[in-house]
């Protein structure tokens, strides 16, 4: 191994991530392999408006490109993974659901002001389906669909080896298939929307309406005598210990899922499903009822061609998507 | 007008087309752009089998091959649209639904070897949707999607220009996506699907439905007084003819439409979606019903970029879109 050229090549080939969430940003230098080389925090609370928060990020922005040089790394561009609705041509942010203040913000023109470097922007679910298409569980693939379960469902869409967004850059919302049209309302203002079967809050309501219906078991003593709160990841405890009512759930959950899912299926025809977010996470009961159903409603030469598996990159997907961006 | 130029251009860029339908075969020959310049026609039953029919396609092209000569109009290559899912890439028939015989047949090989032209194969809804696209209500569009509708629901899907496949050619199923996962059982193995609420012999059902529960007006009268056959056709004119049943059945239908091509419309963001078909043609009511939902359950940003509009081309849609095949 000829040490000095793999660093020169490394040196040559790495970029700027960012993933802005409700919570936190992180910012991190990713090189081309999709390593995380270094990273950092802050309170996305700690800027207030979107123009203190453009502010804070050109200033993190510029220490962190310091620090690459002091690390001997080259920059090639930022991307930016951002939680809501992206012009992703004209590089502005319609507005984040969880976050006030952004209204048709440019984000991409202030920070390429700013730093002299090219800016790269999408949503988080599309910055993750890119994470995992490049480097973790759609690696070798040419179309795949990724989803990430939390509170609400997130996806983003790989066809021939590139995100899709089509024409006004709103392609992708999985979450809002609708399974049935008398189903429960929908954030979005449809009804029985993939979402409010399968986000957290939803789930976990479902739960609770059969807890207070009066089904004993282990969630039950949980919740009601130890007080522990009612969450996925509970109900996922639950289930690993053998739990009726929660295996029922994950089941059931699951169904709801395969369905929209054979939907997908039925549709693009993709290689692969990825599944992410704290719901799906390593969650073989919700994975292998998504999978049987799909198996039985979508049609045989399509499902055939599908493996649906759960993402591989964790907590990083987002730095390391956002930077794949710019790749 | 520079004749003798524009005719040597015109004889150079011609194709023929080659429409398999459950009843008849249509063959044509189809200038670049997307006139008819000949057809004729023969019975699907007057071959038996997929080998009688391999047959008597040959000697029919042949003798189309040859009338092209006689025209001055030069073949480039044979484009064919079939009715049942096709592998696009090998140039097999899988099977087709409703025309006995057919399994894993080497269509494009038998007849490349035959003619020593190029042969391309797609499944008709993707050849109607190519038709509608380089020549029709799709005109000017990079993504679109095109819906038949009859007795079962066909699509088509355009990405960034190009006819969409998926990965083992059996995409664009849209009659399949569920908008009931409990509703009525689908010949595909599941429930609820929008072929189910739209396809002509469902629809024709659920009308009889209402008239056997006592629903009176005209088509009460029409069908058990006059005898006529409840058909797609007969509801819409008793909607022209302001009939309250007739009306509120294209209203339902086309919120149930509305529903899945809002799923769509999330999904893939696309310009431009246009309605064939019999169920489809010219009919307002089921038209406004749809695009109404679509505006009520779709995303803003990706409803207001999307267009509904019937198909432009009628019958020859088939023949066209085959010869497009090749172009």
């Amino acid at each position: 191994m000829d040490w000095p050229v793999r660093y020169n090549n490394f040196v040559k080939k790495s970029a700027i991530g960012v993933d802005i969430g409700g919570t936190s940003v992180k910012l991190g230098l990713v090189s081309l392999e999709g390593r995380v080389l270094y990273r950092e925090t802050f309170l996305t609370a700690s800027a207030q408006g979107s123009q203190a928060m453009l502010h804070l990020l050109a200033s993190r922005l510029v220490g962190l490109i310091r620090r690459a040089k002091t690390m001997r790394v080259n920059v090639r561009g930022i991307g930016i993974g951002a939680p809501g609705p992206i012009d992703v041509k004209r590089g502005l942010v319609y507005f984040f659901p969880n976050i006030p203040g952004w209204k048709n913000t440019p984000l991409r023109a202030f920070l390429e002001g700013r730093l002299k470097l090219p800016v790269w922007i999408d949503n988080d679910a599309s910055v993750m389906a890119l994470a995992e298409f490049r480097f973790g569980a759609g690696r070798k693939t040419k179309n795949m669909i990724a989803l990430t379960l939390g509170t609400g469902v997130g996806g983003g869409i790989i066809l021939d080896g590139k995100l899709f967004h089509g024409v006004s850059y709103s392609a992708a919302e999985i979450g809002h298939i609708v399974l049935n049209e008398n189903g429960p309302r929908c954030g979005c203002g449809s009804r029985g929307c993939i979402e409010t079967y399968v986000g957290n809050g939803y789930f976990a309501r479902a739960v609770k309406k059969h807890l207070k219906a009066g089904r004993k078991g282990l969630l039950n003593r949980w919740v009601f005598k130890d007080g522990k709160e009612l969450t996925p990841l509970l109900v996922w405890q639950a289930a690993k210990a053998n739990d009726p009512l929660a295996l029922e759930m994950w089941r059931k959950t699951g169904a709801h899922l395969g369905t929209a899912l054979a939907g997908l299926v039925n549709i693009l025809n993709p290689e692969r499903i990825v599944l992410g977010g704290g719901i799906a996470q390593n969650n073989k009961f919700l994975l292998s009822a998504a999978v049987r159903t799909i198996k039985k409603k979508a049609f045989p030469i399509a499902s055939h061609s599908v493996k649906v598996v759960p993402a591989a990159l964790g907590v990083d997907a987002g730095l390391i998507g956002a930077a794949a961006l710019t790749f």
